[in-house]
């Protein structure tokens, strides 16, 4: 653990989740798996399986964060084609890789191995693989691109790969507080008079709605146990406060 | 309905599904919503609840597709800065609308409607209010670009509000066939050359790992249902002769 702000994107590759067919888990799960690390997911983004928008998508994101993770697009059918796009953004050859080809073989059986099977191999040039435990076509990593698959089980064993070579940065600890029924428009301007006075917590409020009632929360976050304790001990008193004022 | 294609983007903002702690549910459904519209969602991203990355998320999306959906940060804390992030990215004044208040008025006492909660009624000068009938505080619409909360629920009441004003597209059609128990390896040169022939149609194949086997799904899009129904019956038989070579 350091000091440093380490950060990231994730980059979701696939038409079945911007058509709405498919729910997206894949960047919570990263996003929420980053934070454990100390490592901030800063954005995410979803494109379709079109090489220009996969290729344009990755060199905004890379130049910007520490980290990108990619996930879909890396298996065997013709819409598979994040490898291409990865290895067109970096500007470096694509071909089979004898690593890879001799992890497929540990599933499938030499006649087996088609064409279209050792698509999974191409892989490009100069990047590590990413171990895929249950279904063996690995992942990649290349500069700051790690590369995974768009199957949640396999993402995730590749995510375990992937930690621990990870840049870790500073932790984000966060503390919830429940706003005890108050509207936020109760508690809004106390709240944002402690954000000011608190800058390096970053705090913020969301309602949800329950029965037709706004339940809402507080989320205070920062690197920093003594001033996230500070600012959730002020935060307490205030809606305490906020609370007797509207029972009266 | 027409033959022309309509494009969006969504854009999710907010800190909380940066970290994993929220689970974005919003793009999914909005997604979803649009396509049955003939609106194909094009991107979608999640900036975190800073000014500057809203301001050129917007202008980036709003610049590339017909519509931009928002969601998020329109309540009366101090993290709720998309209303002005908006009004930045168009470049026009934004303040108090009276629309808005009377909206507000209608749910909130006269004595209740503090400062905090009259950010709520701040809309970009230009814009079109959205309705939203559950909790009063608007959306609304400037340009190409349709904001909406982020409660969920909210945020659904409000597409219906907009819905009705939406330019529609050419529906894309879809169907999704069975690979039954079949690797995607096995089809992958079958499906790549029908996807070659039939350019119109788009095809895809979508693996799932049930009790550490893959189920597998093949789903064609299309906005002609001629060449739709073409492609599926190709689909169809090729994986019935491959299906049949597999069982010999």
């Amino acid at each position: 653990m350091s000091d440093k702000r380490v950060t990231a994107a994730v980059l979701v590759i696939g038409d079945e989740i911007l058509s709405g067919r498919t729910k997206d888990s894949n960047s919570g799960y990263i996003a929420h798996y980053l934070a454990q690390l100390g490592v901030e997911t800063r954005e995410i983004r979803v494109v379709p399986d079109v090489e220009d928008e996969i290729v344009a998508a990755l060199n905004a994101l890379r130049a910007r964060y520490d980290y990108v993770f990619t996930t879909g697009g890396i298996g065997p059918t013709h819409d598979d084609i994040t490898a291409d796009g990865v290895a067109k953004a970096f500007g470096v050859g694509i071909s089979e890789d004898p690593r890879a080809i001799a992890l497929l073989l540990e599933r499938i059986k030499p006649e087996d191995l088609n064409e279209a099977r050792r698509r999974m191999a191409r892989i490009p040039h100069g990047a590590e693989l990413v171990a895929n435990p249950i279904s063996k076509a690995p992942g990649f990593w290349i500069g700051n691109v790690i590369v995974m698959a768009g199957v949640p089980s396999v993402m995730q064993v590749m995510m375990d790969d992937v930690a621990p070579k990870l840049v870790k940065g500073a932790k984000i600890l966060s503390e919830i507080l429940d706003a005890h029924g108050l509207p936020e428009g109760a508690y809004a301007a106390g709240l944002g008079a402690l954000a000011k006075s608190l800058p390096e917590v970053s705090i913020g409020s969301y309602p949800r709605l329950q029965d037709g009632k706004f339940v809402n929360q507080i989320v205070l976050r920062a690197t920093d146990a003594a001033r996230l304790a500070l600012a959730t001990e002020e935060a307490r008193k205030m809606l305490a406060e906020i609370s007797t004022q509207h029972r009266l």
